[in-house]
């Protein structure tokens, strides 16, 4: 009896915790999101040096409570799951624990304190209010989307920091020390910097023959950022053949039975997909 | 009688002044669009010092007319319709609202005269233009588009908001105060500037470390400008689709009196929509 | 038939001038793109001051040489013609004329030499290279295309010139004139620099408020890029459709003679394009 | 006999070097690549003044080392190979040769030693990984969409080089020299930093006239970004659509032995691809 009252307790707080179907489940996100958003806020604020001299030692309490209040969610988190050691190696374990050191830190090591910009990283939570919200099909077909691309997106990625190192390394030779280009790292910066139009201007080429090869590092970042975006568009399109709907009954000759993987109607090969 | 003219003559000006099918409503919403061009332009010349000071009084006096005949608009529009409250409250009759106030503000107010600048959110009336021309087709297309990735071009968004939060926090630990990081919401500044290519170089890495995470956050924003134009390319082709002509009777058969949300006409199995 | 004979004449050399079918009309087009392409290179090289120095007074004979040359030109295109006022009047005969005037004005007035730089709006004859070679489909493809997306176009940028009027008129009042942002018009082209991204940075928000409306002017900027990229693939991907090869017979059961706007076989109902 | 087994030999040495199917293959190519990234690091780290100070001689050693690795790896390919002078003037033959005589320069010119940074181009070879690895489709996939969309992509640059020419010719006539513009080759760089969005601000427009020009420049680039983008979109569907699966018999009658080119059914008018 004990057991199975204290399993349905442990169950309750799993359902509150991690699920957000029950009303208190609910309740908990968008709490815990409201707290993480008001502890970033007060983190931020707290490293702007005109307030932190006016509110810094009602910061630093608001920031011990939000520590002790996450410190106890953690708790809980690894009490309420039947295997807590998947969830302290999971990706959102691992943030969370982030999160909580470097209160503990600052105890013992003096500007520890602001290793609590980590805590920043738990705004990844906010894709939760998506799972509350109706916006699940959104996710799920942007992520199939992306799941789709990864290669071609990294293909890509490799491609283009390998004519950033490239050209960096000539731009280098073309234009000297003396114009901003001090060694090839800074130069590779400046051609990521460039290849990606940011184009900051802290670095830029003095020598006509360096504005030469400037402009066609911009010329190959202009025409070369189409690549990622006719991937993606791409993928969109075929994740969205994928999720449209299928009929389940031939939509010719009214056929039911067909195979899971069915593309055509067995019996009068019309398509079974919507065109 | 007397009532009926009276109900006459505000459905006339209701014509007038609200709608554009009849001559006299098209040259309201012409004459009041050069209005409104003209009285922005006084504002914007009244903005230039040395314009300011040979012709500051002359536009004065202008700024005083135009104000009066807005009045008079803003009255006009309250009278002619049939619920003024509706469009008092509506997104046009508050920016109407808006556009007003500063004038009369100036009277009792020094510097409230800035204010007129607000003038330029009448501009929103030029859209109006599409209605008069013949650009209303391809208007119901693009909205149509952007309502359908509204949702997912705010999970976009989202998602670079919270980027840019953790990414800014990062380097605000990275590059110390000294190298004009010098809080964390100047850190998020900085990194909205980069990531969407902005670049303005008034804040930028200056150690080694900090260049590093720059080109992360650089080439991050490079790859994921892709995203919402996959999106809206792929809600383009979506509009399309449905925009486009479905045949009365099956274009196989020829069958007619298909139901309204058909497919695929209900004897033969031929799709009713052109492919 | 000294009449027919001089016929001929005007009717080779306009072959030769107008039209690029015979090796004589090819060799004169290549040979006009060069000459324009010199006398662009020659303008260029005499605006650099040190060059201009040394070879001054050799690039002064040589710009008299092409003007006459291009002079020539300009007069066998009038004589070769039948309706010579048309070519006078249209895009390429004015852009002609424009690139012509600069040589006989510096006789007259001292600068005018300076005009000469119009001389490179000539240099959109190099479109005819296309014809030369095969990449007419292509060009046909892209402009039609671009002719589709003209409106749409149009409409997106009317739409951004819109925002960053209100938005720049909203800077100039959150930004004071010391910070660079000294009228509307400044403050206006300033929001034109950060919503095409290109951010130079010679104006840029100071104050934490105006930081926080340039990340939203900044944040649209890269959201609206998505939009004429959208509209462009989308009219490619209908300009594609149209070209593509129709079926002179029915794929299906082999029937001819359908009509020009036929889609689909009036036999069988089966589709005449290529899906 | 002897020369069956020279033949196997050299052979083997043939299916190590150019090959990756054997064991002995991919660990080549997998220590070739750790290699060329080593010593390009070495060559990075040696180009930042302070580290050279302190590990300069060792890094020469270590150059050294690597010219000797790539002096043989180079002399092998030669031996190995049926028809060196093919290897030689091929691409990647060029690239390694290029890469590997600065080393030997540095022996009788000061200074050849910089010319190292020559070895990036040898991360070309960074693309061989995709051979290990599955990526093979994805990179097939993307070279025939860029091998579509290669002669509309090179109209796209000539307009777009057309347009800065002639942009930044007027920008010279409208700002003056003492703004920046110093030169028309000048001007027209300023172009190419706008028009693709870079900005550097190291050039920018002074006075009002200049920023209304530029405002349109920008206002070309932000718009005509689109085309490449949509060419590139709209070629890799063409691309997926040519290498999606097409049925061997027909989906909807069964029959066999279609023809190599056939898009329909010779039987029944399907479609012999999945829609």
């Amino acid at each position: 009896m004990a057991k199975t009252e204290k399993k349905d307790w442990r169950f309750n707080l799993h359902e509150i915790i991690y699920e957000s179907n029950t009303p208190a489940g609910k309740a908990f996100d968008i709490g815990l999101l409201i707290a993480i958003f008001t502890s970033i806020i007060v983190v931020m604020l707290d490293s702007v040096q005109s307030i932190h001299q006016h509110y810094g030692i009602l910061f630093n309490r608001v920031e011990w409570v939000f520590s002790a209040l996450f410190t106890i969610e953690y708790i809980l988190r690894l009490i309420s799951i039947r295997k807590p050691l998947k969830y302290v190696f999971s990706l959102l374990g691992i943030i969370d624990l982030i999160a909580l050191i470097p209160s503990y830190l600052s105890i013992f090591f003096v500007g520890a304190q602001s290793l609590l910009v980590f805590r920043a990283l738990r705004l990844l939570r906010v894709f939760r209010i998506f799972k509350l919200g109706h916006f699940l099909t959104e996710i799920n077909f942007l992520t199939q989307a992306l799941k789709n691309s990864i290669r071609k997106i990294s293909i890509f990625l490799l491609t283009v920091l390998t004519l950033t190192v490239i050209l960096g390394s000539i731009m280098y030779l073309v234009e000297k020390r003396e114009n901003g280009f001090s060694n090839i790292p800074e130069s590779i910066y400046w051609a990521i910097v460039t290849i990606t139009t940011v184009g900051y201007g802290d670095i830029s080429p003095v020598t006509p023959m360096g504005k030469f090869v400037a402009s066609i590092v911009m010329l190959t970042g202009y025409a070369i950022i189409a690549v990622p975006t006719g991937i993606i568009t791409h993928d969109l399109a075929l994740a969205s053949r994928k999720t449209k709907h299928k009929f389940e009954s031939c939509p010719s000759c009214g056929a039911e039975g067909h195979d899971h993987d069915a593309l055509f109607c067995k019996y009068c090969g019309s398509s079974l997909y919507r065109s």
